[in-house]
């Protein structure tokens, strides 16, 4: 039964497309390929400094990752530029489709939150900015715990804010690996898996699946257990 | 002071371009995008599993990524072809530059080994293939204490094994991120920076690069101590 939802933030709320746009006017015909470098890199960034217990935020590894890429793909990046592609995280735009999908999931009752490797700063910035801000309930940080996620101590974040255990709480997330982290840790999960990406095999599925935030509602809603 | 001196295996001490030869005969001019994905996604599994503790050893790791990554490029992989890119980690060969580098260091009186995700059985049927195997003094692989670099369990088995600190044993890695988590656990660290990649932006640096083994050598001998 689900009692709540939270979301992952950036892919899964947040359109991170134009990062790519913003990229490709700075170094013409490279856009894509350094904002998929700039992606896996923060993300690798992330694990890394999890695993070794060196925590720096989610604005420094961004902006790290940023600086690494540029350099591995020849890319001069001017401190101007750094700057110009480091504030696209500061005014992400939501997918048209979130807003009724989560007015949907709060007229049924249902609490929402988000639960993200961003800085609360971060989160804070770009909820206003694409309007969600309205929509949660709760805004979890992995900060609190200077851990990014898949650690456990970053998804226990949710079950903590809402007061319940997390199997009752749906996590949502378009990312493979962050579905798998959260369906080990213990969620009910829903990966949105906008872009049709194979399953990965880590050797757990998530509970369910589908491709639009319409889905995730109509999931949730269906699912929905009395709060406490 | 360097009193022994350990190599990460894959990329360090084999190379892996094997790989791409036989994926490229699988699958004609997709062998090169098969071996990157296939490398990075087998890392990111290591990363995920020891972050989640959920642990599967190297061999279940590589053939997952290698699954993943076919269905996610479109490659239809038959289980002979499954077994046969595995087969690939059975018989890698050493970078030539490698024996006579290997050579120098022992006849300095360093003692070697190697500190590998792969199993044990991984490394010694590598190690027989490429003949390396006669110039380690110690075979370590993460499987005992079933945590994938860069957990810090895992570097701790160069310490253990050589019953010494690890600032006196020099860390030997091709990856960046391998020389910047054994930097952060506490070796002595050398980047064997091969294919000439920008350093990590992690906030730490390894204590010396070079491009070639023979620099690692000399930079080994030259920076000896005296064996407890």
């Amino acid at each position: 039964m689900v009692k709540a939802v939270v979301f992952d933030a950036y892919g899964t709320l947040f359109d991170v497309y134009s990062i790519v746009s913003t990229a490709e006017s700075i170094f013409p015909g490279r856009g894509p390929v350094l904002a998929t470098c700039w992606r896996d890199k923060q993300i690798e960034y992330t694990r890394l400094r999890t695993l070794c217990n060196r925590y720096a935020d989610f604005w420094q590894v961004t902006s790290d990752a940023l600086v690494f890429c540029c350099e591995d793909l020849g890319l001069p990046l001017t401190e101007d530029d750094r700057a110009r592609l480091m504030a696209e995280y500061e005014r992400l735009q939501a997918f048209p489709e979130n807003m009724p999908a989560l007015e949907r999931m709060r007229s049924a009752g249902l609490p929402l939150g988000i639960l993200s490797n961003g800085t609360q700063k971060m989160l804070e910035t770009a909820l206003a900015a694409s309007g969600l801000g309205n929509y949660l309930d709760k805004i979890l940080s992995v900060d609190a715990v200077r851990k990014f996620k898949t650690a456990s101590e970053a998804y226990d974040l949710g079950p903590k804010a809402f007061g319940i255990p997390a199997g009752d709480i749906l996590f949502v997330s378009s990312n493979g690996w962050d579905v798998s982290g959260a369906a080990w840790f213990g969620y009910h999960t829903f990966w949105l898996n906008r872009a049709n990406r194979p399953i990965e095999r880590l050797g757990i599925k998530p509970h369910a699946v589908g491709t639009t935030m319409d889905n995730v509602a109509t999931y949730a809603v269906g699912n929905r257990g009395r709060p406490e």
